[in-house]
């Protein structure tokens, strides 16, 4: 439903909450001379890209092939137009932005086009509200912060020189062995948390952790921002791998040709529940 | 062959250059109450951890299944008895080594017992020497240099705080390109290097190049310290995931209970060839 009211143009927003339970997909659209470095890098860096599904043939836009075990390629997503069923997308030529947040990247789309669906954390968040473990942002109605890290990928081909983006959720320190432990099942949709603490903050490279690089920024229930918490055992930092991960390797690979992504935030609703990917 | 010998307790040397072209395994056998969280440990970290087969059953030692896509079961080892068929093994209990390079860890083995097979590098090696780029500690009759790094495995469960171990083979700085494209399609034995360059030295969190924690100091070829060459075009020093990074893990997690692996070195050998194993 989600699907079609962004094909014909009547839904542009976020669809964070939107078709609750549904998997949804981050989407990196390339062109077929980077497809097996790409398939490479995420094999290589599953928990920053997981990579759960992409087009069945190169410049096919309307069936994919499943690479969720156990998920038919038609239960991924039945009708299909990857050029126009996320709400928006970025369009890059030769790594320069030239389109922002179009609804439709029909005219852009060649024969020579791959996509490739990377799972998003959506999943697990609807996983730590069942717990009652809402993720702070979700509570305060604002984005969740994303962060560059010096967490390196494991190269692939054309794409070296990645780092892990992560996503960021405060919690007490003593739910933190709980939080782990639910999130753990979700190995498609980036899984177990990469590193909590305070003192992670440092190791990972972030430099103010009130300062993210995506999203908004973190605040105590109080509405203080968190740097001003800092060593506070009830706002512990939990950071995931993070579905910007990729998209920011594709971006500093220096690609020539045409290469296009949903908008951040504006993802593809797919037709498989989240507790169905489970292994 | 050589598994029977080992068997027979007729071999009990490394099984580096032992019967080539056939896919050598890092074995490790966990009490089955850790066998989830290895495999998540495993799946999120599949440079440094590639897992190709495990027990068929909980103390299963004669079957195995396959992990290795378009590899059967039995395709992996036919005649196999995992307590007897490593030239060598050490054994820990509580986290404490107490038999070190035993041929048989029969008596050790409970029908509560796991044994996982992790990839090992010298697949990769075999395609460098066909294609005229021979790793230099084969030339020169020498173990690769292993080192900690700084690089922290994505944690899983009981595994947490583990980083990546490292193996590294100097090459000059012209076949670097061509050694990283060779390297790509071994996926499930570490695959493409993961970093190179004087720089990455620091940059992996390695003190020292000739000070390597496992194997030999690494050399030039006319034998000085690789040290002693810092910034040498004709001596970069080039990094792979190793096999010894699970292994590492494991003793880092503080489990419980009787813990066996391979020696060092004396791995097991499988029926597959190499290249049958590529995606």
């Amino acid at each position: 439903m989600t699907r079609e009211a962004c094909r014909a143009n009547g839904f542009f927003g976020s669809t964070s909450g939107a078709a609750p339970s549904y998997l949804q997909a981050n989407v990196i659209v390339l062109p077929s001379k980077y497809a097996d470095d790409f398939r490479a890098l995420c094999a290589r860096n599953p928990v920053p890209c997981p990579l759960i599904a992409e087009s069945r043939t190169t410049g096919d836009f309307a069936s994919l092939r499943s690479l969720l075990s156990g998920v038919a390629d038609d239960a991924v997503a039945g009708s299909l137009d990857l050029r126009t069923d996320c709400p928006s997308y970025n369009v890059y030529q030769d790594g320069r932005l030239v389109l922002h947040e179009t609804p439709d990247i029909s005219a852009q789309w060649t024969d020579d086009h791959v996509a490739f669906l990377i799972g998003c954390s959506y999943s697990f968040e609807s996983a730590l509200v069942r717990a009652g473990l809402p993720p702070r942002h979700m509570q305060m109605g604002r984005n969740v912060p994303m962060y560059r890290t010096n967490i390196p990928l494991n190269p692939a081909g054309a794409f070296s020189g990645g780092t892990y983006v992560v996503s960021m959720r405060p919690y007490r320190a003593a739910d933190i062995d709980k939080i782990r432990t639910i999130t753990r099942r979700y190995l498609p949709t980036h899984g177990e948390c990469i590193a909590w603490g305070w003192d992670a903050v440092a190791r990972l490279g972030i430099a103010d952790i009130s300062s993210p690089q995506w999203g908004d920024a973190p605040l105590t229930v109080d509405g203080r921002p968190l740097r001003d918490v800092f060593r506070d055992e009830d706002n512990v930092p939990v950071f995931w791998g993070c579905g910007v991960t990729p998209q920011e390797a594709v971006m500093r690979a220096n690609l020539s040709g045409t290469i296009m992504s949903h908008a951040p935030g504006h993802m593809l609703v797919l037709d498989c529940l989240e507790d169905n990917v489970l292994p």
